[in-house]
């Protein structure tokens, strides 16, 4: 459902795949290539469209079907303007993966530019596999045809954390204790460059919260319900996205 | 995170149960009496609040620990109000159930009043486990905190579905061929009582579209990315809920 007429042509094209390397790379990844080759059917000639996840949109035609390394003759290419926003949100990786994959998923087919992990000081969860959120992240762009890749970052400590936020915009979702809670919906302004803070399960430390509100983080709450870790970090998401259309 | 004061309150008051058939028995459920008496070890005496999903928090202490059936007396009873709006998504299963029922608990987690599924001309799935939905949809609520259980409905077909629509705010999302595409954002109004069809992996028919249409649904668009089945389930109920912050 919902989809832009430029994306249409997109899917009318047939699939969308991936090859980081382009331009230099006119030939599908090995898994790309097997997908084609393979499950795809596709044959010499058969139309395609590879994006090189920044912002590009390949129109190609298939030259050689060979299922570790299918090559394919570029006709035309097309750049997507990227967002007049950008929306970061910084998570703790949550106690069952799965869920944190799921917020990958989510975040990139609704739109995000970059996700960031961090273990806080009540995290239960200090590893995490950001090989397979990358996996995820790019069968979600492809999925919701998209053409940009958001930028996954490798987990660092909360303290590395706040010094690599550069955004404006800066919130923390956390309950203020001695004030009243102020939405997310209500504070951030429209076209900005967002940076979001989530808590682990355990939440931040108060610490934590401190050295946040020094680096200029505002407390936002996002809704009335406690809300999982994961769904806070896409409910962020969300927002700003429905903030900025 | 983001637990507003009262929550908290409750958080702190123990967990939360559920009996639907309260005032009148004042008994947990046989699972829930079993989560009370072997998991969380809870005695006689102890506090605990019960909701009947209905917008009520009984205040109450157990008073015997049977595994089968917990007892407790009722100390005190806090009824909440219910939103000033009302939001009922309108899905056809997925293919795969997991994906709905991750848009169950995601949606009760974020807040939404009604949940109502329908099989379309092109559904794949033909059909669904609403007891399990049940659960899953309780389990949110409690974790969430929040006291009202929203309402799933057993899957109908599309035409019984359309008739059984008095919401006054209804939209359908899929993008016109026609006309330019208008987002969900831009048209709907806040304090109102919402509708949102959302179809099928393949697609709503002519003929469905026809249909929503002479029921007076407007076409929208979720967003700029094209967006799975539940995905857009879950955007449209969060960008209503955020209209209405």
């Amino acid at each position: 459902m919902g989809r832009s007429p430029d994306r249409r042509t997109f899917a009318e094209r047939m699939h969308l795949f991936y090859q980081p390397e382009l331009p230099d790379a006119l030939f599908l990844p090995e898994d790309e290539s097997r997908h084609a080759v393979k499950t795809l059917r596709l044959n010499n000639g058969d139309p395609i469209t590879v994006t090189d996840g920044q912002g590009n949109a390949y129109s190609a035609v298939i030259t050689a079907t060979d299922p570790r390394r299918c090559t394919f003759r570029v006709l035309s290419v097309q750049a997507a303007a990227a967002r007049p926003f950008s929306v970061r949100v910084c998570v703790a990786p949550t106690k069952s993966p799965d869920r944190i994959e799921w917020f990958v998923e989510k975040a990139v087919e609704v739109g995000i530019e970059r996700i960031s992990f961090f273990f806080g000081q009540h995290s239960e969860r200090r590893h995490l596999k950001t090989d397979r959120l990358e996996k995820i992240a790019v069968a979600a762009m492809k999925q919701s045809l998209q053409t940009y890749l958001p930028q996954l970052d490798e987990p660092v400590s909360f303290g590395e954390l706040l010094k690599s936020v550069s955004e404006e915009q800066r919130f923390i979702a956390h309950l203020p204790d001695n004030e009243p809670p102020v939405g997310l919906a209500k504070v951030a302004m429209p076209g900005g460059h967002y940076a979001v803070l989530i808590g682990p399960e355990g939440d931040f430390s108060t610490n934590e919260l401190q050295q946040a509100l020094d680096a200029g983080f505002r407390m936002v709450t996002l809704g009335n319900t406690r809300l999982r870790t994961e769904t806070a970090a896409l409910t962020a998401c969300q927002y700003l996205n429905f903030l900025n259309q």
